[in-house]
């Protein structure tokens, strides 16, 4: 495979770990805390999780480590999307496990948890794992999106695990891999058997976060990506002078990206899907946010201006989830029904027959574009499918129309051209970092330490993430610690709480503090592409969200 | 205005310039070859340019200019699309002119050559210059499309320039606007005035270069955004190995941008505008190339890929050239009956009436959002605007739907799930890289020098653009030198000719020698974000193209 020069020159950078873990491995010791409770659910959780439950926080310290040069053979997964850092949560656990005994195996679970089901599996050899040191993407191993569920699977898990030889198993994951990685060390030591589980925080939506869990691996990559282009857009908008671009970005239940994306670069709007829901905005209000702004502009003569948009956006907005809901359900039920309907028009006029009255007359407020996408396309599950929903367009109509509307009145005068953007696949394999390359490798070598330590049920963690790294904490967190109950298809589970933007939390309030005069005064910041070598200014910092949280 | 990290630390880049450009300005002395001859035309050019035809290359070579140091007005535009560098060559510009006279004087024209004809300015400060060195975008003075092209706007450019006292006007524009400059500069001249025009060649889109201009600038910056998002998508493909991405890339007229990324990433399909052309495929045809990838990959289990569309590969496709030039026609000489007809479907019918039989043939098995893209939005001429015609969705569901055929006869077995980018607004303002911002320093710097030796009518040129900075050569070439004669909106007129990518040229021969197994064989390269700081071969590299031209 050919290489570009960034890919050879970045095999040579040296990830930074934390202090603790720069010690000789045998002079790693692990203290163990009080037991730990789940964030709720207390009891529940107790029940379902016999053998790991409550488990104590794990911290590193100096002192003789007996068990870390074991000889261990592990096996990796990488689950889910793709996010930046992957591959040196690999490289920190592979030079961890040859560190603590040169005879260590760690073996590539293939395509996600269906490597472990299916045992399908490559032993990384140290020639490959140099190939993907401080890259992007995971096609070292592949992912997927298999969840480990049925009594089959934890079965065929255990015993994939058990031909190999495995004396531990990493789950490299989001919030729901991370509940798996849970139900796998319960499931094993339910079985007798001492297979360790250990999970690493990986989404860049950075929505797996609490007070264990500073930020989730590739969020840092990601947002520092979308900002480029963002960025590069503000500024051609503000030399052009003539469009406003509708940047939809990736984030379908969170808005954390977005938020970090709008710190970064100062847009006039941006969306925060959480703060939507919270109150309650229609549609309508939306819209008219957009239009107050280009509204003001066009009186300053500034007939351009950028606009970010969660992807998850109209699942928020409350009467948009009523309509989606109420489509589920009619084209479900009443499918034979609604494909005997001719036209798109007989087919529109159809459904407002069976929609409630505020659903119906809102799919007629629809741009028919829009309208036809809430009803192609529909998942395996009979679904609409949101994320293929083109919310950037359907708020460039809107916006369009309602200008129109403001121009008979004479409240609007200038000009309005809007173009359509969305991001997304562009951040999801960049190269990581600097911070998300020493993160994740740190990340990687702790997940040793607490499986050479004879520790299961844990998630890898390293906080104190805004001080340079030789002073971040590493550790492990149980992750039973981080879960509660919830009720998702029709029965209570245990899951690891996602963390949606808080709206009395630092980095929105910050946002919100200054929104006002971006909406109206050109006020970008142009961040650039993210840069791995130079001045620690420009290649070592965090993310904002993360100075604003921590510091 | 808020700064970021990056901003901050690329004010203190300090372009690297040519060696003849290094010495005291008083030691620069130009040196004039034998006179030229337009590329073609040459009565016709003679006739037109009658003061400023035929004039010598202009070379700086060391030598006592006593010239150089005269007290000078000048005055510089922004022409056309943004360039990264534009910033750049203004503040060669600026600080030549200091360096020559600390008293000379620049005046910046605002928003494009408008700015000259109804005598909007700026002059240019210290301070000013300093906000804008190393950065994207055209926002210091602002940029515009306007022409200079009836009487009366060359006359109130004349009286501009008198007004601010100008002694030179610099244009920095793609090749409109150097044929504009030309005309201004004859102009100029045959109205008894001596305010000299000088050129400089900007265009992302790299189609003006000749033997003289080896490219143009903004070139290099865009294709390295375009190539970095290309590669992080195509490792996103490679991992996640479930989706075909069609990526449409800004570049209407020439596929340079296609073809350089396409040489940078390595993607499975890239389809080169002019070879479309000359090789007269139908839309089918195109298609098929697609299908004939998706197949032999999927026969691989490889369900994912990458194609690179440029944005004009509709208008470079006869049967659709075709089609579009007879709806222009229909709708501009019987509008009245196409907006009698009721729906879309009526439309379509009454439409094939009146097309020819090829085209309503085409037009019929068009997907549907397609055909209604060719009949909304027309330009204010009544033209289809072509940049509105979503290629790529067009090329993902015809390959879907030819893939469905091949699935019946059993010849494909794959699965097929694509979806569209297009890449053109994200590059266009980013901070130049390192080579853009040496190249248009010294671009700047050298129109300095061709202005205060007295010459009119040229264009600032550095060539040896691929050995190091310190050994480019810098000079002048008269800009009639790169003129022919076209016939434009039913008239013979004088301009600089477009450079399309050539099909025995050496760029396109490199990917085409290769492109056979990039279809089938995943050949991925990720070259990662534009890089200012580390090592040269990461941050100083000129592109591909250029390399292959001039090595």
């Amino acid at each position: 495979m050919e290489l570009s020069a960034l890919q050879r020159v970045r095999y040579t950078y040296k990830p930074k770990l934390p202090g603790s873990l720069s010690r000789p491995v045998t002079e790693i010791a692990v203290q163990l805390g009080n037991p730990t409770e789940s964030i709720s659910d207390q009891d529940a959780l107790k029940a379902r999780f016999k053998e790991t439950y409550g488990k104590p926080l794990a911290a590193f310290v100096p002192g003789r480590n007996e068990t870390i040069s074991r000889r261990l053979s592990v096996g990796v997964i990488l689950s889910g999307g793709q996010a930046p850092g992957g591959h040196n949560v690999i490289a920190g656990l592979y030079d961890g496990l040859k560190k603590g005994n040169p005879g260590s195996k760690l073996f590539g679970l293939l395509g996600g948890p269906s490597g472990l089901i299916d045992n399908k599996s490559v032993e990384i050899t140290g020639p490959m794992m140099d190939a993907y040191r401080n890259t992007g993407g995971f096609d070292m191993i592949g992912s997927g999106r298999t969840k480990i569920e049925s009594p089959e699977q934890f079965a065929s898990s255990l015993e994939t695990a058990k031909k190999l030889g495995l004396d531990a198993v990493v789950i490299i994951g989001g919030d729901d891999s991370n509940t798996n990685a849970a139900l796998l060390a319960e499931y094993f030591l339910s079985r007798g058997s001492n297979i360790q589980v250990i999970g690493c925080p990986k989404t860049i939506d950075g929505d797996l976060k609490n007070e264990n869990i500073e930020i989730s691996f590739g969020f840092d990559t990601a947002v520092k990506t979308y900002s480029e282009l963002i960025g590069n857009i503000e500024r051609d908008a503000n030399s052009a002078k003539k469009y406003w671009h509708f940047i939809k970005l990736m984030g379908r239940s969170a808005s954390h990206i977005a938020l970090e994306c709008a710190l970064q670069t100062q847009p006039n709007i941006c969306f925060i899907s959480e703060e939507v829901e919270a109150k309650k905005l229609s549609l309508g209000q939306v819209v008219d946010q957009i239009c107050n702004s280009v509204v003001k502009r066009a009186d300053n003569k500034e007939n351009f201006g950028v606009v970010l948009i969660p992807e998850g956006l109209v699942e928020f907005i409350p009467e948009m989830k009523k309509l989606i809901d109420e489509l589920n359900d009619i084209m479900a039920n009443k499918e034979k029904e609604f494909s005997e309907q001719g036209s798109f028009h007989a087919q529109t006029n159809w459904l407002v027959t069976q929609l409630s009255d505020p659903s119906g007359y809102l799919f007629k407020s629809l741009p028919e574009e829009i309208a036809k996408e809430l009803l192609m396309d529909r998942d395996p599950h009979g679904n609409v499918q949101v994320s293929r929903i083109e919310t950037e367009k359907l708020l460039m109509g809107m916006t369009e129309s309602k200008l129109r509307d403001l121009k008979k009145t004479g409240t609007y005068k200038g000009k309005f051209s809007a173009l359509g953007h969305f991001f997304g696949y562009e951040g999801r394999c960049a190269f990581p970092t600097n911070f998300d390359a020493d993160y994740c490798y740190s990340l990687g070598f702790s997940a040793f330490v607490l499986i050479a330590s004879g520790l299961t049920g844990y998630l890898s963690s390293v906080k104190n993430l805004v001080a340079p790294a030789d002073q971040w904490i590493a550790g492990g967190v149980p992750l039973t610690m981080m879960m509660n109950m919830e009720h998702r298809h029709g029965a209570d589970k245990p899951v690891i709480r996602k963390a949606l933007v808080e709206l009395d939390g630092k980095p929105f309030k910050a946002f919100a503090a200054e929104r006002e005069t971006w909406s109206v005064k050109t006020s970008f910041v142009y961040p650039g592409s993210i840069q791995y070598y130079g001045p620690a200014e420009i290649c070592d910092q965090p993310t904002i969200t993360l100075k604003l949280e921590k510091l």
